[in-house]
Protein backbone atom coordinates (compact mmCIF):
# COMPACT_ATOMS: atom_id res chain seq x y z
CA UNK A 1 0.00 0.00 0.00
CA UNK A 2 1.31 3.01 -1.16
CA UNK A 3 0.09 6.87 -0.19
CA UNK A 4 1.54 9.08 -2.30
CA UNK A 5 0.93 13.33 -1.37
CA UNK A 6 -1.61 12.33 0.90
CA UNK A 7 -2.70 15.58 2.67
CA UNK A 8 -4.89 14.60 5.72
CA UNK A 9 -2.58 12.57 8.20
CA UNK A 10 -6.15 11.55 9.96
CA UNK A 11 -6.76 9.66 6.26
CA UNK A 12 -2.90 8.21 6.60
CA UNK A 13 -4.44 6.51 9.86
CA UNK A 14 -8.00 5.68 8.51
CA UNK A 15 -5.98 3.95 5.55
CA UNK A 16 -3.55 2.09 8.14
CA UNK A 17 -6.72 0.83 10.15
CA UNK A 18 -8.37 -0.62 7.05
CA UNK A 19 -4.69 -2.52 6.61
CA UNK A 20 -4.89 -3.38 9.95
CA UNK A 21 -8.50 -4.45 9.18
CA UNK A 22 -8.19 -6.74 6.30
CA UNK A 23 -4.54 -8.22 7.57
CA UNK A 24 -2.54 -5.91 5.14
CA UNK A 25 0.95 -5.06 6.84
CA UNK A 26 3.04 -2.89 4.74
CA UNK A 27 2.35 0.72 4.63
CA UNK A 28 4.96 3.35 2.48
CA UNK A 29 4.21 6.74 2.28
CA UNK A 30 5.34 8.78 -0.27
CA UNK A 31 5.32 12.92 0.18
CA UNK A 32 7.44 15.96 0.46
CA UNK A 33 7.24 17.10 3.73
CA UNK A 34 8.14 15.05 6.47
CA UNK A 35 4.89 12.97 7.91
CA UNK A 36 3.11 13.94 10.33
CA UNK A 37 3.37 9.94 11.72
CA UNK A 38 2.03 11.11 15.04
CA UNK A 39 -1.37 12.12 14.22
CA UNK A 40 -1.98 9.33 12.38
CA UNK A 41 -0.73 7.21 14.82
CA UNK A 42 -3.82 8.01 17.01
CA UNK A 43 -5.96 6.17 14.89
CA UNK A 44 -7.72 3.30 16.60
CA UNK A 45 -6.44 0.19 16.21
CA UNK A 46 -3.62 1.32 13.41
CA UNK A 47 -0.75 1.20 15.71
CA UNK A 48 0.63 -1.96 14.52
CA UNK A 49 0.27 -0.91 11.02
CA UNK A 50 1.54 2.77 11.21
CA UNK A 51 4.65 1.29 13.48
CA UNK A 52 5.83 -0.66 10.11
CA UNK A 53 5.04 2.20 7.88
CA UNK A 54 8.14 3.88 5.81
CA UNK A 55 8.67 6.98 4.16
CA UNK A 56 9.62 7.27 0.62
CA UNK A 57 11.14 10.65 -1.23
CA UNK A 58 9.28 9.35 -4.75
CA UNK A 59 7.13 6.82 -6.25
CA UNK A 60 10.33 5.44 -8.29
CA UNK A 61 11.91 4.51 -4.67
CA UNK A 62 8.59 3.01 -2.82
CA UNK A 63 8.28 0.42 -5.48
CA UNK A 64 11.38 -0.77 -6.68
CA UNK A 65 11.59 -4.00 -5.41
CA UNK A 66 7.56 -4.23 -6.25
CA UNK A 67 6.63 -6.80 -9.40
CA UNK A 68 3.48 -5.26 -10.17
CA UNK A 69 2.09 -1.48 -9.37
CA UNK A 70 -0.79 -0.72 -9.52
CA UNK A 71 -2.37 2.74 -9.51
CA UNK A 72 -5.98 3.49 -8.35
CA UNK A 73 -8.10 6.50 -10.27
CA UNK A 74 -10.97 8.09 -10.10
CA UNK A 75 -10.98 8.36 -13.93
CA UNK A 76 -12.07 12.51 -14.35
CA UNK A 77 -11.37 13.85 -17.29
CA UNK A 78 -7.13 12.96 -17.96
CA UNK A 79 -6.51 11.06 -20.71
CA UNK A 80 -5.76 7.56 -19.33
CA UNK A 81 -2.64 5.36 -21.44
CA UNK A 82 -2.91 3.14 -19.07
CA UNK A 83 -5.19 0.26 -18.90
CA UNK A 84 -8.20 0.30 -16.62
CA UNK A 85 -9.78 -2.25 -15.05
CA UNK A 86 -12.75 -1.82 -13.05
CA UNK A 87 -11.62 -3.09 -9.17
CA UNK A 88 -13.82 -6.58 -9.14
CA UNK A 89 -11.44 -7.49 -12.10
CA UNK A 90 -8.63 -6.27 -10.89
CA UNK A 91 -8.45 -8.13 -7.21
CA UNK A 92 -8.83 -11.13 -9.05
CA UNK A 93 -5.27 -10.23 -11.31
CA UNK A 94 -3.93 -8.42 -8.19
CA UNK A 95 -4.41 -12.27 -6.08
CA UNK A 96 -3.01 -13.91 -9.31
CA UNK A 97 0.26 -12.07 -9.11
CA UNK A 98 0.55 -12.08 -5.45
CA UNK A 99 0.39 -15.67 -5.44
CA UNK A 100 3.51 -15.94 -8.04
CA UNK A 101 6.76 -16.78 -7.10
CA UNK A 102 8.01 -14.03 -5.34
CA UNK A 103 5.06 -11.05 -6.29
CA UNK A 104 5.17 -8.28 -4.28
CA UNK A 105 2.49 -5.55 -5.45
CA UNK A 106 2.23 -1.88 -4.65
CA UNK A 107 -1.60 -0.13 -4.84
CA UNK A 108 -1.00 3.07 -5.21
CA UNK A 109 -3.80 5.97 -3.83
CA UNK A 110 -3.18 9.50 -4.69
CA UNK A 111 -3.48 12.98 -2.87
CA UNK A 112 -7.23 13.12 -2.10
CA UNK A 113 -7.86 16.05 -3.82
CA UNK A 114 -5.76 16.09 -7.26
CA UNK A 115 -5.39 11.87 -7.22
CA UNK A 116 -1.99 10.64 -8.49
CA UNK A 117 -0.23 13.14 -11.27
CA UNK A 118 0.65 11.36 -15.02
CA UNK A 119 4.35 11.15 -13.64
CA UNK A 120 3.24 9.27 -10.89
CA UNK A 121 0.50 7.31 -13.05
CA UNK A 122 3.91 6.22 -14.70
CA UNK A 123 5.49 3.96 -12.48
CA UNK A 124 2.02 1.65 -12.74
CA UNK A 125 1.68 -1.22 -14.84
CA UNK A 126 -2.18 -0.91 -14.99
CA UNK A 127 -5.00 1.56 -13.12
CA UNK A 128 -7.93 -0.16 -11.10
CA UNK A 129 -11.08 2.05 -10.45
CA UNK A 130 -13.99 1.49 -8.01
CA UNK A 131 -16.95 1.35 -9.57
CA UNK A 132 -19.06 4.65 -8.76
CA UNK A 133 -22.46 6.26 -9.01
CA UNK A 134 -22.07 9.30 -11.84
CA UNK A 135 -23.27 12.12 -10.78
CA UNK A 136 -24.32 14.82 -13.28
CA UNK A 137 -23.29 18.11 -11.14
CA UNK A 138 -19.64 16.08 -10.15
CA UNK A 139 -16.67 16.84 -12.44
CA UNK A 140 -13.85 14.62 -10.40
CA UNK A 141 -15.99 11.69 -8.13
CA UNK A 142 -13.53 10.98 -5.46
CA UNK A 143 -13.72 8.96 -2.45
CA UNK A 144 -13.02 9.28 0.97
CA UNK A 145 -9.41 7.82 1.37
CA UNK A 146 -10.02 5.87 4.22
CA UNK A 147 -13.05 4.41 2.25
CA UNK A 148 -10.85 3.64 -1.16
CA UNK A 149 -8.45 1.88 0.73
CA UNK A 150 -11.31 0.11 3.13
CA UNK A 151 -12.95 -0.92 -0.54
CA UNK A 152 -9.95 -2.08 -2.20
CA UNK A 153 -8.43 -4.27 0.40
CA UNK A 154 -12.00 -5.99 1.11
CA UNK A 155 -12.02 -6.97 -2.85
CA UNK A 156 -8.56 -8.40 -2.62
CA UNK A 157 -9.45 -10.74 0.57
CA UNK A 158 -12.70 -11.01 -1.01
CA UNK A 159 -10.92 -12.42 -4.24
CA UNK A 160 -7.83 -14.44 -2.47
CA UNK A 161 -11.30 -16.40 -1.07
CA UNK A 162 -12.79 -16.38 -4.30
CA UNK A 163 -10.12 -18.02 -6.42
CA UNK A 164 -7.17 -19.46 -4.07
CA UNK A 165 -6.90 -22.27 -7.03
CA UNK A 166 -5.75 -19.62 -10.07
CA UNK A 167 -1.78 -20.37 -8.96
CA UNK A 168 -0.79 -18.99 -12.15
CA UNK A 169 1.04 -22.17 -13.58
CA UNK A 170 3.94 -21.26 -15.66
CA UNK A 171 3.69 -17.35 -16.33
CA UNK A 172 6.98 -15.66 -16.43
CA UNK A 173 8.36 -13.67 -13.51
CA UNK A 174 7.43 -10.05 -14.29
CA UNK A 175 10.87 -7.75 -13.49
CA UNK A 176 10.91 -5.50 -10.29
CA UNK A 177 10.06 -1.89 -11.00
CA UNK A 178 13.77 -0.89 -10.12
CA UNK A 179 15.41 -2.74 -12.97
CA UNK A 180 12.78 -1.28 -15.26
CA UNK A 181 13.60 2.16 -13.88
CA UNK A 182 16.84 1.27 -15.50
CA UNK A 183 15.52 -0.35 -18.42
CA UNK A 184 14.02 2.87 -19.04
CA UNK A 185 17.11 4.81 -18.08
CA UNK A 186 18.85 2.97 -21.11
CA UNK A 187 16.69 2.95 -23.47
CA UNK A 188 16.37 6.79 -22.89
CA UNK A 189 19.86 7.19 -23.54
CA UNK A 190 19.79 4.91 -27.01
CA UNK A 191 16.90 7.56 -28.34
CA UNK A 192 19.14 10.54 -27.45
CA UNK A 193 22.37 8.79 -28.60
CA UNK A 194 20.50 7.91 -31.80
CA UNK A 195 18.36 11.07 -32.57
CA UNK A 196 14.93 9.39 -31.87
CA UNK A 197 14.08 11.85 -29.46
CA UNK A 198 14.66 14.70 -31.50
CA UNK A 199 12.46 12.87 -34.59
CA UNK A 200 9.91 11.43 -32.30
CA UNK A 201 9.28 14.31 -29.57
CA UNK A 202 5.51 12.96 -28.92
CA UNK A 203 6.43 9.24 -27.86
CA UNK A 204 9.47 10.81 -25.64
CA UNK A 205 7.46 12.89 -23.69
CA UNK A 206 7.69 11.94 -19.81
CA UNK A 207 6.44 9.38 -18.33
CA UNK A 208 5.82 7.81 -22.56
CA UNK A 209 9.06 5.59 -22.43
CA UNK A 210 8.60 4.57 -18.75
CA UNK A 211 4.66 3.51 -19.66
CA UNK A 212 6.18 1.80 -22.76
CA UNK A 213 8.46 0.28 -20.78
CA UNK A 214 5.98 -1.50 -18.07
CA UNK A 215 3.22 -2.05 -21.19
CA UNK A 216 5.48 -4.36 -22.80
CA UNK A 217 5.96 -6.41 -19.42
CA UNK A 218 9.73 -7.57 -20.09
CA UNK A 219 10.35 -10.54 -17.79
CA UNK A 220 13.00 -10.67 -15.03
CA UNK A 221 15.32 -13.74 -16.93
CA UNK A 222 15.40 -11.71 -19.87
CA UNK A 223 16.13 -8.09 -18.37
CA UNK A 224 19.69 -8.60 -19.18
CA UNK A 225 19.53 -9.94 -22.19
CA UNK A 226 17.80 -6.38 -23.10
CA UNK A 227 20.09 -4.31 -21.23
CA UNK A 228 23.05 -5.96 -22.73
CA UNK A 229 21.70 -5.13 -26.10
CA UNK A 230 21.24 -1.93 -25.56
CA UNK A 231 24.44 -1.32 -24.02
CA UNK A 232 26.23 -2.76 -27.22
CA UNK A 233 24.08 -0.37 -29.25
CA UNK A 234 25.54 2.43 -27.33
CA UNK A 235 28.86 0.80 -27.36
CA UNK A 236 28.39 0.64 -31.34
CA UNK A 237 27.18 4.60 -31.86
CA UNK A 238 29.81 5.82 -29.69
CA UNK A 239 32.82 4.00 -31.20
CA UNK A 240 30.92 5.55 -34.04
CA UNK A 241 32.67 5.60 -37.46
CA UNK A 242 36.34 3.89 -36.29
CA UNK A 243 34.40 0.52 -38.16
CA UNK B 1 -29.56 2.72 5.15
CA UNK B 2 -29.97 2.98 8.53
CA UNK B 3 -27.56 4.08 11.25
CA UNK B 4 -28.04 2.99 14.45
CA UNK B 5 -26.79 5.68 17.58
CA UNK B 6 -23.94 6.65 15.60
CA UNK B 7 -22.01 8.67 18.18
CA UNK B 8 -20.12 11.27 16.08
CA UNK B 9 -22.04 13.60 13.37
CA UNK B 10 -18.66 13.04 11.33
CA UNK B 11 -19.46 9.68 11.23
CA UNK B 12 -22.81 10.09 9.87
CA UNK B 13 -21.48 12.61 7.01
CA UNK B 14 -18.82 9.71 5.99
CA UNK B 15 -21.61 7.14 5.66
CA UNK B 16 -23.62 9.37 3.58
CA UNK B 17 -20.49 10.76 1.53
CA UNK B 18 -20.31 6.76 1.12
CA UNK B 19 -23.73 5.99 0.31
CA UNK B 20 -23.26 9.30 -2.56
CA UNK B 21 -20.28 8.04 -3.94
CA UNK B 22 -21.82 4.27 -4.48
CA UNK B 23 -25.58 6.25 -5.58
CA UNK B 24 -27.82 5.38 -2.28
CA UNK B 25 -30.14 7.84 -1.79
CA UNK B 26 -32.30 6.72 1.40
CA UNK B 27 -29.96 7.32 4.72
CA UNK B 28 -32.67 6.79 7.90
CA UNK B 29 -31.04 7.85 11.49
CA UNK B 30 -31.94 6.27 15.05
CA UNK B 31 -31.17 8.21 17.46
CA UNK B 32 -32.15 8.71 21.60
CA UNK B 33 -30.60 12.92 21.24
CA UNK B 34 -31.30 15.31 18.43
CA UNK B 35 -29.19 14.13 15.54
CA UNK B 36 -26.38 16.84 14.69
CA UNK B 37 -27.25 16.93 11.37
CA UNK B 38 -25.32 20.64 10.66
CA UNK B 39 -22.18 18.96 11.12
CA UNK B 40 -23.07 15.44 9.02
CA UNK B 41 -24.05 17.89 6.52
CA UNK B 42 -20.58 19.27 6.21
CA UNK B 43 -18.98 16.24 4.93
CA UNK B 44 -17.41 16.40 1.45
CA UNK B 45 -20.17 15.41 -1.06
CA UNK B 46 -23.05 14.03 0.84
CA UNK B 47 -25.01 17.13 1.44
CA UNK B 48 -27.57 15.14 -1.29
CA UNK B 49 -27.76 12.59 0.72
CA UNK B 50 -28.11 14.55 3.88
CA UNK B 51 -30.62 16.58 2.55
CA UNK B 52 -32.88 13.69 2.01
CA UNK B 53 -32.19 12.03 5.61
CA UNK B 54 -34.85 11.34 7.92
CA UNK B 55 -34.76 11.00 12.56
CA UNK B 56 -36.23 8.33 13.54
CA UNK B 57 -37.09 7.34 17.48
CA UNK B 58 -36.65 3.83 17.17
CA UNK B 59 -35.51 1.14 14.57
CA UNK B 60 -39.54 -0.66 14.90
CA UNK B 61 -40.32 2.60 13.24
CA UNK B 62 -37.22 3.36 10.83
CA UNK B 63 -37.46 -0.40 9.36
CA UNK B 64 -41.15 -0.19 9.16
CA UNK B 65 -41.88 -0.05 5.20
CA UNK B 66 -39.24 -2.41 4.71
CA UNK B 67 -39.59 -6.15 3.17
CA UNK B 68 -36.11 -7.43 4.10
CA UNK B 69 -33.70 -6.60 7.22
CA UNK B 70 -30.59 -6.80 7.78
CA UNK B 71 -27.77 -6.29 10.59
CA UNK B 72 -24.53 -5.39 10.49
CA UNK B 73 -22.21 -7.36 13.11
CA UNK B 74 -18.66 -7.52 13.85
CA UNK B 75 -19.57 -11.02 15.74
CA UNK B 76 -18.21 -10.45 18.87
CA UNK B 77 -18.76 -12.92 21.64
CA UNK B 78 -22.39 -12.20 21.77
CA UNK B 79 -24.29 -15.43 20.89
CA UNK B 80 -25.89 -15.09 17.90
CA UNK B 81 -29.68 -16.15 17.32
CA UNK B 82 -29.75 -15.29 14.04
CA UNK B 83 -28.99 -16.69 10.65
CA UNK B 84 -25.32 -14.85 9.70
CA UNK B 85 -23.81 -14.57 6.15
CA UNK B 86 -20.62 -13.10 5.18
CA UNK B 87 -20.46 -9.97 3.14
CA UNK B 88 -20.10 -11.36 -0.14
CA UNK B 89 -22.91 -13.89 0.03
CA UNK B 90 -24.86 -11.41 1.50
CA UNK B 91 -24.69 -8.97 -1.30
CA UNK B 92 -25.91 -11.75 -3.34
CA UNK B 93 -29.22 -12.14 -1.12
CA UNK B 94 -29.76 -8.36 -0.82
CA UNK B 95 -29.98 -7.73 -4.77
CA UNK B 96 -32.07 -10.67 -4.79
CA UNK B 97 -34.37 -9.08 -2.92
CA UNK B 98 -33.94 -5.50 -4.19
CA UNK B 99 -34.91 -6.85 -7.70
CA UNK B 100 -38.23 -8.15 -6.14
CA UNK B 101 -41.22 -6.90 -7.14
CA UNK B 102 -41.76 -3.44 -4.30
CA UNK B 103 -38.60 -4.76 -2.20
CA UNK B 104 -36.99 -2.61 -0.11
CA UNK B 105 -34.02 -3.76 2.13
CA UNK B 106 -33.01 -1.78 5.68
CA UNK B 107 -29.28 -2.44 6.12
CA UNK B 108 -28.89 -1.61 9.76
CA UNK B 109 -25.21 0.05 11.54
CA UNK B 110 -24.99 0.01 14.98
CA UNK B 111 -22.98 2.37 16.83
CA UNK B 112 -19.29 2.77 16.39
CA UNK B 113 -18.42 1.25 20.04
CA UNK B 114 -20.91 -1.18 20.63
CA UNK B 115 -22.75 -2.18 17.90
CA UNK B 116 -26.38 -3.12 17.19
CA UNK B 117 -27.99 -4.12 21.05
CA UNK B 118 -29.93 -7.57 20.62
CA UNK B 119 -32.69 -5.49 21.05
CA UNK B 120 -31.88 -3.61 17.60
CA UNK B 121 -30.53 -7.03 15.93
CA UNK B 122 -34.14 -8.41 16.89
CA UNK B 123 -35.93 -6.32 13.90
CA UNK B 124 -33.55 -8.24 11.66
CA UNK B 125 -34.34 -11.00 9.26
CA UNK B 126 -30.40 -11.87 9.04
CA UNK B 127 -27.74 -10.63 9.93
CA UNK B 128 -23.94 -9.83 7.53
CA UNK B 129 -20.47 -9.39 8.81
CA UNK B 130 -17.47 -8.06 7.02
CA UNK B 131 -14.69 -10.88 6.75
CA UNK B 132 -11.98 -9.52 8.42
CA UNK B 133 -8.27 -10.56 10.12
CA UNK B 134 -8.54 -12.00 13.09
CA UNK B 135 -6.01 -9.85 15.85
CA UNK B 136 -5.48 -11.95 18.81
CA UNK B 137 -5.63 -8.88 21.21
CA UNK B 138 -8.19 -7.24 20.22
CA UNK B 139 -11.69 -8.44 21.35
CA UNK B 140 -14.17 -6.65 19.49
CA UNK B 141 -12.77 -6.29 15.90
CA UNK B 142 -14.92 -3.55 14.39
CA UNK B 143 -14.83 -1.11 11.24
CA UNK B 144 -14.55 2.44 11.18
CA UNK B 145 -18.48 3.42 10.03
CA UNK B 146 -17.73 5.16 7.27
CA UNK B 147 -15.40 2.67 5.74
CA UNK B 148 -17.71 -0.37 6.94
CA UNK B 149 -21.15 1.08 5.17
CA UNK B 150 -18.35 2.03 1.83
CA UNK B 151 -17.63 -1.66 1.91
CA UNK B 152 -21.08 -2.72 2.10
CA UNK B 153 -22.53 -0.50 -0.44
CA UNK B 154 -19.42 -1.40 -2.87
CA UNK B 155 -20.25 -5.21 -2.47
CA UNK B 156 -23.81 -4.55 -2.96
CA UNK B 157 -23.07 -2.66 -6.42
CA UNK B 158 -20.72 -5.11 -7.16
CA UNK B 159 -22.87 -8.01 -7.10
CA UNK B 160 -25.45 -6.14 -8.93
CA UNK B 161 -22.98 -5.74 -11.54
CA UNK B 162 -21.52 -9.36 -11.42
CA UNK B 163 -24.38 -10.63 -13.85
CA UNK B 164 -24.09 -7.35 -15.89
CA UNK B 165 -20.87 -8.97 -17.27
CA UNK B 166 -17.84 -6.78 -17.21
CA UNK B 167 -17.82 -4.71 -20.38
CA UNK B 168 -14.59 -2.91 -19.72
CA UNK B 169 -12.04 -4.96 -21.90
CA UNK B 170 -9.01 -3.00 -21.29
CA UNK B 171 -6.45 -5.47 -21.64
CA UNK B 172 -3.86 -4.87 -24.46
CA UNK B 173 -3.82 -6.90 -27.55
CA UNK B 174 -1.30 -8.60 -28.59
CA UNK B 175 0.48 -8.30 -31.28
CA UNK B 176 -0.15 -10.94 -34.65
CA UNK B 177 2.63 -13.19 -35.70
CA UNK B 178 3.43 -12.02 -38.72
CA UNK B 179 4.33 -8.50 -36.92
CA UNK B 180 6.35 -10.45 -34.40
CA UNK B 181 8.31 -11.65 -37.48
CA UNK B 182 9.15 -8.28 -38.60
CA UNK B 183 10.01 -6.70 -35.09
CA UNK B 184 12.51 -10.50 -34.59
CA UNK B 185 14.25 -9.55 -38.33
CA UNK B 186 14.85 -5.75 -37.08
CA UNK B 187 16.25 -7.09 -33.80
CA UNK B 188 18.79 -9.60 -35.51
CA UNK B 189 19.38 -6.46 -37.90
CA UNK B 190 20.29 -4.52 -34.99
CA UNK B 191 22.50 -7.14 -33.01
CA UNK B 192 24.71 -7.91 -36.18
CA UNK B 193 24.81 -4.46 -36.79
CA UNK B 194 26.50 -3.71 -33.29
CA UNK B 195 28.39 -6.79 -33.09
CA UNK B 196 26.37 -8.16 -29.89
CA UNK B 197 25.56 -11.63 -32.57
CA UNK B 198 30.18 -11.76 -32.43
CA UNK B 199 29.76 -11.45 -28.75
CA UNK B 200 27.04 -13.14 -27.36
CA UNK B 201 26.60 -16.03 -29.59
CA UNK B 202 24.78 -17.95 -27.33
CA UNK B 203 21.89 -15.56 -27.66
CA UNK B 204 21.59 -15.62 -30.79
CA UNK B 205 21.55 -19.16 -31.89
CA UNK B 206 18.52 -19.85 -34.06
CA UNK B 207 15.25 -19.19 -32.41
CA UNK B 208 16.68 -17.15 -29.16
CA UNK B 209 15.55 -14.02 -30.82
CA UNK B 210 12.67 -14.96 -31.96
CA UNK B 211 11.40 -16.74 -28.48
CA UNK B 212 12.62 -13.58 -26.67
CA UNK B 213 10.09 -11.27 -28.96
CA UNK B 214 7.54 -13.45 -28.43
CA UNK B 215 8.05 -13.67 -24.46
CA UNK B 216 8.49 -10.58 -24.23
CA UNK B 217 4.59 -10.06 -25.77
CA UNK B 218 4.45 -7.01 -27.39
CA UNK B 219 1.33 -4.96 -27.60
CA UNK B 220 -0.09 -4.80 -31.37
CA UNK B 221 -0.41 -0.92 -30.68
CA UNK B 222 3.12 -0.52 -29.51
CA UNK B 223 4.56 -2.58 -32.01
CA UNK B 224 5.58 0.78 -34.39
CA UNK B 225 7.13 2.39 -32.13
CA UNK B 226 9.66 -0.07 -31.13
CA UNK B 227 9.77 -0.90 -34.99
CA UNK B 228 10.78 2.79 -35.23
CA UNK B 229 13.19 2.88 -32.49
CA UNK B 230 15.09 0.01 -34.27
CA UNK B 231 14.86 1.52 -37.05
CA UNK B 232 16.78 5.05 -35.96
CA UNK B 233 19.39 2.94 -34.43
CA UNK B 234 19.72 1.35 -37.54
CA UNK B 235 20.03 4.53 -39.51
CA UNK B 236 22.63 6.05 -36.61
CA UNK B 237 24.68 3.41 -36.69
CA UNK B 238 25.08 3.11 -40.57
CA UNK B 239 25.77 7.37 -40.66
CA UNK B 240 28.11 5.98 -38.87
CA UNK B 241 31.11 8.99 -37.94
CA UNK B 242 29.37 11.47 -40.00
CA UNK B 243 28.14 13.17 -36.90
Amino acid sequence: MVLVRARNPNNIGAAARAMHDFGFRHLRVVNGYAVPFESARSAVDASEVMAGAVAFNSVAEAVADCTLVVGTTAVGERVLQHPLYALPEAGGMIGGALTGEGGRVALLFGSEKTGLSNDELSHCHWLLTIPMEQHEQVRHPSMNLGQAVAVCLYELVRSAGDTNESASGGAAKTAEAGDVERLTALLTEVLEETGYTKRHPANCEEGQIRRLVLRTGFAADDLPVWMGILRQVLWRIRRGGES
